[in-house]
């Protein structure tokens, strides 16, 4: 079921896996910003332009008739030219309508998003699936809270979680404190490099993201504003489109060029400034230990490398997981639940010889299809598109095999959660959003009524973390390749002779012997020929910033056979990392359904959830109100119980009508209710059909058809079906 | 198996949780401490006595010999002063050596106990049951990482916590935010009072904890030095025991009196001073709202009160339970796992009636019988005795049923999870321990080589904490009773004359109306009794610091017949507050064994978790390397995954009794090992026991014997033994 239909001009999301701003400072030389041509829909286009030339047409017309006017002309004359000019008035009119109806419509189309949204969240914040967080003080915007049955589904998916990739893939799990020294952040980049772009009213001091205004800015011109040219029309959506890559500089630019003022006040805005999303505190009693609450849970299994390395038996690849709080202290947080100030990570990093990432369970997915979006059909305007995705790594779409079996299972978890198949696709990085180490990144997307929403980033890093934390922490991160035999290789031998480099250089030899050894293979074979046949050589000192004279007696160059017993390297990372809470919302919306009362006198709610994530799995009811009854119940309840079934009785006397749509409101996927005290009914909720069972198969048919190890149909295939009046009112 | 003796004097622990910091401020005042006398182990005082009274007698006799030389006494005479002399520093050196070895044989027991933690902790590393978090940067104190058995043992214990109380209880799950604003740690308390005691170097700035200055100089006074008097020794030990409770200024003239310096410099220290143990951040980009890592999960449970009642129906007593992340920035962690920055809490609120506090399950648990530690033993210096749970309700020992239940099931729940029923025991908070406000509290403490750790509190906190927010948030934090029947009940009214107050006190009126309305029954029944016979009356107004005169025509007070349908009332909250992490340290103690290998020539470390929290249930070997045995480990592998049971397989080449004792050293309680393709082995850790049963058989006994359906007895008493020459070498 398509609640509204797919948004036609893809967004880039700002991106869920911030680590990648490594790509923004090389974004931010404005060079190397290649803005995506935005295809504006055509009619839309057309329509822009031939109002602007009616709206031309009209006023020349209407100069022109005041020019026979002037100059006293003949009346028919005079009649004629305002003939043509009301004609043209008509005409303008005309396409005004028309484009303000296309617009209109789009606009439409997010009202539809926004009602149906407003009906998911009351539903969900009326039953406790969230609360905001504190609300008795006013809350704390981006902070909220899991009610009983939000806590019940979020259990169950990382439950699920654990069992799909921890326990199926044999990972390490590990779970690291949210404290995180700054040394640690800073070897990562996030201390220097996490960052949003904020702007501050120059009277009152209140802070606006800068790229949130500007979008607000465009959106509305765009959609209220009918006088605006194709031309500029597209420029606006051209802004949007490429203004997550904007610089300060560029971003400050385009608010001034616009006039954007602050929302509440019109004050004039300062110039923008990043702002560290880092939620800062201090270590120990001392204050002198700076620290951050992790913004991602990735760095504490980089940081535990080499433990897990030699807890794997040295072997690769290996994967470490970890399931945790990370914290965003976001500056305005919109976007409700999908854009919060704390939420839950699952990450995983799978280590991998770089030079091999092939993966023997590949085959089990790669016949699996759905919708992907590569590089290409973004660049070209196409949409998402149905693709096999073993094809897609032998063509090389998707880079190597490993990122595409974790592309696969983590369309195989997403599904099984519930989350529509057909909302759901894999959007590939393009090259400016990609970090400039990685080698591919694909983002699991679900459509939902904010747009397509990234909940899952899965990104080949190559070596960049390992190497970060090797760097800062003098701690190599790195694995090894015994050789079965030693494999003979030629090695470039470069000797200074320092003794000669002292007399010539004395206080800069240093600089001039490190400058040498770090010559790579050509460079150090040129001046070997250049030193044999000149006997000197000028060479640039780096650390020096000049050049020095270098006399054959200097240095000795040579290639020589080495005999090496393994390969040393720097394994590569991929990395998928799962939004829980943004899965979660994303699974709420695509569950969520209304149908009407058996009465038809009002429209109920349902969650649609698949038992394996449904908050509780059965409910139980008495039919009425007897001792006889809820001694049954009580029966049933204990023998689901013993077979680890969640489930609730409800021995309240409102009629059975009333108790089923109240836990279809819950999502509760099952209902006994017991009539007899020999047997009793099994209502499925999403077909409302129900089956009679005995007493005593009651809770094993509910555990089955819980547990995957049945379907309803095989259920309604099996048992009596049931019909009751007074069920469903 | 008890590894060392129990600490014959209890020392009460630094409390776990701290909200009873509300005790502190009463203990504050001196003049309420009453010191415990802690009774001196008979012989120790004994000794201390008599060596002193050696030390006169030699130093008497000493005086004697000098003084009969100075006076050229005669030979025999002096000669016998000597002889006297000589005996006396036998006596003296005799009782001295006693005195040693009672000292040292209690160091002794804890040098045993550093030793076995050593080995405990030396496995625990070395197999990554944790890490210390940050490694390679050279870690943070009290910062800790779960390697991977550690996880599935937490994650593990956990999900029983959520089996145990959570689904078996019918609780409703919440899951807040750690980042919180600071008005809600404002009311709680937290702000102000949530803080240890400091002492600076003067000279390096470096930080200490006053009481572990005191504590470690009182120790080390008491095992090192045999010359101070039994009365000294008494006093150090007095101190010891009450230090806790010391204000600043008390902790600070012991500090002086003693002469305690900086432990690395010797350098002078500062007066003590409260330091919060918060980690203090900010919320959003302003710098404007405060805000903490939360020190504990029970206020966004609190915080939640309204919803969660309406959820439950408006219906008492329920329960609330949050598991999650705490943060509490010690000064300087000491006790490794036990004492740390960040821990993982699980705790419950359960809301009750205060008029009844009865438990309908009361009676499953009234017939246990385990170790209880009431005050009145510890006021007396006895020691923990067996009793049982429902005795102790019923004789008043324990305040109330609900408060007894919950001590019933978390016995339950820690005996399950393996820990030692004789190293557990429950703790009554003495008076001076208990926050003014409660009613009664236990502690589960654990004994491990810490001495009784504290590791799940439980408290009766009345309606402190539902008030406290109720008064800063100004929604009011109530449960109702509705009447069958209207009931009649007498009201006190007052109703002040504002026009004759505004008359007499102008400006002050409206102090002296809201006193007015602020009388208690029996102040307004006397004024009113005053005002009849006097016709006016002196009052004072707190809000004025004076007092007014009150006329006859100024305020009207009578006691008026009312109905009431409903009766208002702030619900008790009783409290399990479980420290999942020292939970776990305990476990990791109980379990761990060692015993010697087949050869004898070394000892090998097991650790006995239970199967439920076992980090794996089951390894499969193929006993030996070939392509047979493990295709049959992988039929079985995959049955086993089909029953849900967590296991490996070891296809290594090592010996078979080696890969038994290095899985026996990650506690795996089951192996079934390949050596045909009809029949294989299972065995047990513990026993070494191996029993041989059918291909077919293998994954449904292990799965029966794992999750408790069946013992290792009924499996050994059901299938043919195996003997292996070449297993457990």
């Amino acid at each position: 079921m398509r609640i509204f239909s797919t948004f036609v001009f893809h967004r880039r999301q700002q991106i869920f896996n911030l680590r990648q701003f490594q790509t923004t400072t090389i974004l931010r030389n404005p060079i190397s910003i290649a803005p995506i041509q935005i295809p504006m829909d055509a009619t839309e286009q057309s329509l822009r332009q031939s109002l602007s030339e009616k709206s031309s047409s009209v006023e020349a017309q209407g100069n022109a008739v005041r020019a026979l006017k002037a100059s006293r002309a003949a009346k028919p004359e005079i009649d004629a030219a305002i003939e043509q000019l009301n004609k043209l008035k008509l005409e303008k009119s005309t396409v005004e309508k028309e484009l303000q109806s296309i617009i209109s419509s789009s606009g439409n189309g997010s009202l539809n998003r926004e009602a149906f949204r407003k009906a998911v969240v009351n539903t969900l914040e009326r039953r406790l699936f969230y609360i905001p967080s504190f609300k008795i003080y006013s809350g704390v915007a981006g902070l909220f809270d899991y009610g009983p049955p939000g806590c019940a589904i979020k259990s169950n998916v990382l439950s699920f979680w654990r069992q799909h990739f921890i326990l199926e893939e044999n990972m390490l799990e590990v779970d690291c404190p949210c404290v995180t020294p700054e040394v640690v952040l800073k070897a990562s980049g996030h201390v220097d490099k996490f960052t949003d772009l904020m702007v501050k009213d120059e009277k009152t001091g209140t802070c606006y993201r800068a790229d949130h205004l500007l979008k607000d800015y465009c959106t509305e011109k765009l959609e209220k504003d009918l006088t605006i040219s194709a031309e500029k029309a597209a420029e606006l959506k051209d802004v949007l489109a490429v203004m997550e890559d904007f610089s300060p500089e560029q971003l400050g630019a385009k608010i001034r060029e616009y006039g954007i003022t602050a929302p509440d006040t019109k004050n004039p805005l300062s110039d923008p400034y990043p702002f560290n999303l880092m939620f800062q505190t201090s270590i120990g009693p001392s204050g002198l230990i700076p620290g951050y609450m992790r913004p991602e849970t990735a760095q504490g299994i980089f940081v535990n490398f080499k433990d897990l390395y030699y807890y794997n038996g040295k072997k690769l690849p290996f994967a470490a997981a970890q399931i945790g709080q990370a914290f965003r202290n976001e500056i305005s947080p919109r976007q409700g639940l999908l854009r919060v100030r704390e939420f839950t990570l699952a990450e995983i990093e799978h280590f991998v010889d770089p030079e091999n990432k092939s993966h023997p369970k590949f085959s089990d997915v790669a016949k699996l299809e759905f919708l992907m979006f590569p590089r290409e059909e973004q660049m070209s305007g196409q949409s998402a598109k149905k693709l096999c995705l073993g094809e897609a790594v032998a063509k090389g779409t998707v880079n190597n095999e490993t990122l595409g079996y974790f592309i696969g299972r983590v369309y195989l978890f997403l599904t099984r959660l519930g989350i529509d198949k057909e909302r759901l696709r894999f959007r590939q990085h393009l090259a400016n959003e990609m970090a400039h180490y990685a080698a591919d990144c694909w983002d699991a997307e679900i459509e939902s009524s904010y747009g397509w929403i990234e909940c899952v980033g899965i990104a080949d890093r190559s070596a960049y973390d390992l190497r970060a934390h090797s760097d800062k922490s003098g701690t190599p991160l790195v694995a090894e390749e015994k050789f079965a035999e030693p494999k003979e290789v030629e090695k470039l031998v470069i000797t200074p002779v320092k003794k000669e480099l002292g007399l010539a250089f004395k206080g800069n030899q240093k600089n001039v012997v490190e400058s040498l050894e770090a010559m790579n293979e050509e460079e150090a074979m040129e001046m070997k020929a250049t030193l044999e046949s000149k006997g000197e050589v000028e060479f640039y000192v780096c650390t020096l910033k000049k050049s020095v004279n270098i006399k054959k007696n200097m240095v000795s160059i040579s290639k020589e056979k080495k005999k090496e017993h393994q390969r040393v390297f720097t394994p590569s990372v991929i990395e998928p990392s799962f939004g829980i809470g943004r899965i979660i919302y994303c699974l709420y919306e695509h569950c969520f359904s209304t149908r009407p009362s058996k009465a038809g006198d009002e429209q109920l709610n349902l969650f649609r959830f698949p038992p394996l994530v449904a908050p509780i799995k059965c409910t139980v009811f008495p039919l009425v109100q007897n001792q006889q009854f809820e001694e049954v119940a009580k029966v049933i309840s204990k023998e689901l119980a013993s077979v680890g079934i969640s489930h609730k009785i409800d021995i309240t006397g409102t009629s059975i009508g009333k108790r089923y749509a109240r836990t279809d409101e819950l999502g509760v996927p099952f209902a006994i209710t017991v009539d007899s005290d020999t047997s009793v009914t099994i209502r499925e909720r999403d077909s409302k059909d129900q089956v009679r069972v005995t007493l005593k198969e009651a809770a094993s048919v509910v555990s089955s058809v819980s547990e995957g190890k049945m379907t309803w149909q095989d259920v309604w295939a099996t048992f009596p079906h049931h019909s009751s009046a007074a069920a469903d009112e």
